[in-house]
């Protein structure tokens, strides 16, 4: 029973049956019809004028986006705890080519105006710092955490008057909207939000993450830059189908809300183990090595965290048995 | 009648049978059982040790083998045509961080030893000049021409000589092993090839290339810097399942042949117009523009080359009766 | 006696003077009195404002100049022959992050507006192809030419129509000026020149070159990538002196004027054997291996320029009687 | 009466008359006669084979030792105060081409085994995480302290036994081996140490600092690393001249000794202040805003260091009333 990651998680039917649909000859990388129908798409989604790029991975979406507002005698905000500092190898390094992370607190993994500002106040101007041009936040979180509307607007507020863009790491933003109950454009575009990697890969897609551009002049440098990453896809028809139909129908919140749904079942066995509230589909539970051991006995696949805990991740496909068996089994530890 | 790209082709369906087979839940990254195939899987066409990665696109192939094999203080030879001069965007100066392309000529797209001397030789010693690390060759080259295992182990032995790796764009490899009727090794790691980029998109395949490393240490730096470059998908079983779905059964060289027979049919129509012999599945004519549009009227879609000339390229799903009928209609320009 | 190079001269008296009067203490980097005046020193020779940055090389300065133009995916045009080209060890690529080099040609290592267009021309838009951003020409050129002003400013013109930055390398910016006795704006500035790679370290300098930027946004950047190229030097003080000295009392004119004359009483043993008109410092001379050898055998130091030509090059401190001795020595041959 | 900066200080008249002896006509770049000395020079002062290359800033220095040891997929480990982290804009990430710095703590910003160990133990093997490739300590460090050979030898052994290279940035190493009266290689090439920025621009110096490797692979990258970032100068015989002057007699010891003695007779006036034991030029002190007020009311300059401390910094041509006066000052607040 599978909780590592929704990483694992299968591709949805609807995914399959794109992609089967856009295996008709078509004009190569972005040129094909399904690519072009992209900026419409999410135009709706957004209610505004968006310019989208298809990648095959988050690390190519979070860092394509940042090295077209962070030059590379630059730097960009996140949290400590934020995968593009964590997990991605030094991708951003080589995206900027290199540029600076700077690293602030918060509670959650996530980022407030005053961790923000306790990090880059500090730095003098002048050629000897380097200077911030970029924050950048994930939601949801690397601890499963939301931002509210409220919390993603004072960020966006802050950034606007430090003249610093805005971008945000929505490898999960799906699991987090269908937890706020918002507008996407709620927690994205009209709270101050620039550029959104929008996930889909974690969320029922197979190849095709979404960087969602709410920029037209960010958006025309990362065309270049894609290609020059090696990231524009020959048979692009191929990632355009796969974010086409998870925005086919809302499929990416229905997705969502099953993975949230399924995290919600397991939390109920583990009220009093809660490391974070649970907000999406990623519970942090405190449990010692023997009660670990226990649930993997027991046929429970899933990461440690830290010394004295445990991550479960649930996705769209995680069984409701499974959900069940699990809480019960925490329960019982 | 589509005769573009080979870019434009469909996917096989043997590719859409392992792509639906790897949906089951699997480790993520390339942490997968098919991943964990691909070594053996290439150590047997090649009849020797092989690591290889997966990466989406050959942009990504090419450019991440340079990148083991050239500092970024030093310089890789190409051909003045060479892919990576000028169709990629300038990755080649993105992935080895600002390193130079030399440019060399030969017939046909094709380098050889002269070719190659005649570009570094007169390259001084020292600080002051960018020193050559590789040479890069295509095989099919760009204009369609196949190097022979003898012409390969020619650049190979002076590459050696030189102390320059070797590398190998091999989008249309398979092409070219079809043409030649030899063994894969014997125009590759037999001949002095250290890094092949093996293409499979072009050839039944949907959005995956194999980079076959016949060097360890290229390989192991190659995983690093491919995570670096976003290019290590979380459900990477499905790009192993395509590669392996490729070597299955020998599917590559079938499919090659079948380009390769279908450009042969057209070349029939064409014998008196040919710039360069038909050594693939690439037919590059002389024609002018009249001509051009003669034969766009009749539903024929290819790329213009240069101011009268036209290319040509088939696939492996290119329908006898398209090519039958485009020979006709060049023979009766 | 010693043509080998200008950089080999001695450093002027006066640039001696102003380096020891320098010797006082005043605040690091260029936060000194001295760096303070630059600005409003080239505005001086210059006619309008100038934002102005020293650096140690002319390496640096062309580069760091090129890298506030050209981003990491485009490209910057240059004469085959240019210094960034083929003598600054790559120094473009690593500086711009991998920009390429688009090399076009022209007589006397002169570009032209046709000579540039047609490198630009040819190139699609698109992302596929490295865009330019860039024209970067030689003021004198490496085969000794000189630019006019009409010949500046139809670059300048065509380089304003495509919406290209203009570079000028003026390692020898002195003596073309010299030589052309015309104001040193109509030849950069008013010419369309952006920034200007001011040389004085050919010219009796040390240690100093200026980088004249005519575009407050360019230099702003340029500040921030000279530290982080680790050239703003702690102790700036000094290389700001020896710029200074250079203005005061036009120096820098007098000194390229002397360098000039040197190489015209050379010329005038040499009328028949000159590859390039004489218009600054340097010679470039028809020449036979044996004749080569017969000069150093007489103690004349020269390097070679080909298989059958000589480069000579003169300057500042050039001793009259050496040059007449050239002259007859070349004359006797 | 100045205490901000050792930068500030003036040049040593043996290092002027070092300087103008250069100015004879020599081979430009590093190919002259002063330059050809340095290896041999410092070969001495450390007792086994040196590869020298001079550079015109303690970041240069530092940034290209770096960059010889740290590929860009790979981390150096430093201390959260490190120069090279704080001050020096971003030159790291862009010799290395985007390679991370690794934070470490440590007492008086230095680094022990234990609190690299911290830093990198939790680091996970895989290509998803940055891994280690080199360790730089300053010697004496930002904050004054100073390196015992037993500290600097425990942490080679670590570095060995990881296999990580280590670099010392040595902008005060004279002031550092004038405190430890050992010999120069205890705390440096016998400690386990590869590369060396050796300062002398703080301590008498104009503007050239040497980099001294102590393993020739490393120094070979460096030389066209130098020249690709713009700092081999023409006139290279200045630089190694000043270097070699420094050398001569063991004047950079001499003036580490007169700086170190300065900061000695400024102590007695605040032993009660010390935030960190003097070791060398620098002294860290306790001192409200209203006493720190009061000391440059009576024209003594210098930095704060955060809110309640002032950093005051001697070099080799501190005046000893100017010491005794600040010290005596500072005993009566």
């Amino acid at each position: 029973m599978q909780f590592m990651s929704d990483n694992a998680a299968a591709v949805h039917p609807q995914v399959w049956a794109a992609l089967l649909a856009a295996d008709a000859p078509d004009a190569p990388y972005d040129g094909d019809a399904l690519s072009a129908r992209l900026d419409a798409a999410f135009a709706e989604v957004f209610g505004r004028p968006c310019w989208v790029l298809w990648v095959a991975s988050g690390t190519a979406a979070n860092c394509l986006a940042l090295s077209t507002m962070v030059p590379p005698q630059a730097a960009a905000v996140c949290h400590r705890l934020a995968h593009i500092e964590r997990d991605e190898g030094g991708a951003p390094g080589f995206f900027t080519h290199g540029a600076k992370l700077l690293l602030a607190e918060g509670d959650g993994a996530k980022l407030t105006p005053a961790g923000i500002a306790a990090v880059i106040d500090p730095i003098k101007r002048g050629v000897h710092w380097v200077q911030p041009a970029a924050v950048s936040i994930t939601q949801a979180t690397e601890l499963g955490r939301v931002y509210t509307p409220a919390e993603v607007t004072e960020i966006g507020l802050m950034a606007q008057g430090r003249r610093l863009w805005l971008h945000m790491d929505g490898a999960r933003f799906a699991n987090a909207v269908a937890f706020l109950g918002c507008e996407p454009a709620a927690v994205s575009c009209n709270a101050g939000v620039h550029a959104l990697s929008f996930g889909c890969i974690k969320n029922g897609g197979m190849s095709a993450e979404a960087i969602v551009f709410f920029d037209e002049g960010l958006a025309e440098i990362a065309g270049y830059r894609r290609k020059r990453a090696g990231h524009l896809q020959s048979k692009g028809r191929f990632l355009a189908a796969q974010i086409l139909a998870m925005l086919e129908g809302k499929l990416w919140l229905e997705n969502a809300m099953a993975a949230n749904e399924a995290a919600a079942i397991v939390s109920h066995g583990a009220a009093d183990r809660l490391l974070e509230p649970v907000e999406g589909n990623q519970l942090f539970l405190r449990m010692s090595t023997q009660e670990r051991a226990k649930l993997r006995e027991q046929g429970f696949a899933f990461y440690d965290q830290g010394a004295d805990g445990a991550r479960f991740v649930t996705a769209w496909d995680s069984q409701r048995e499974h959900c069940q068996a699990l809480a019960e089994a925490i329960a019982a530890l």
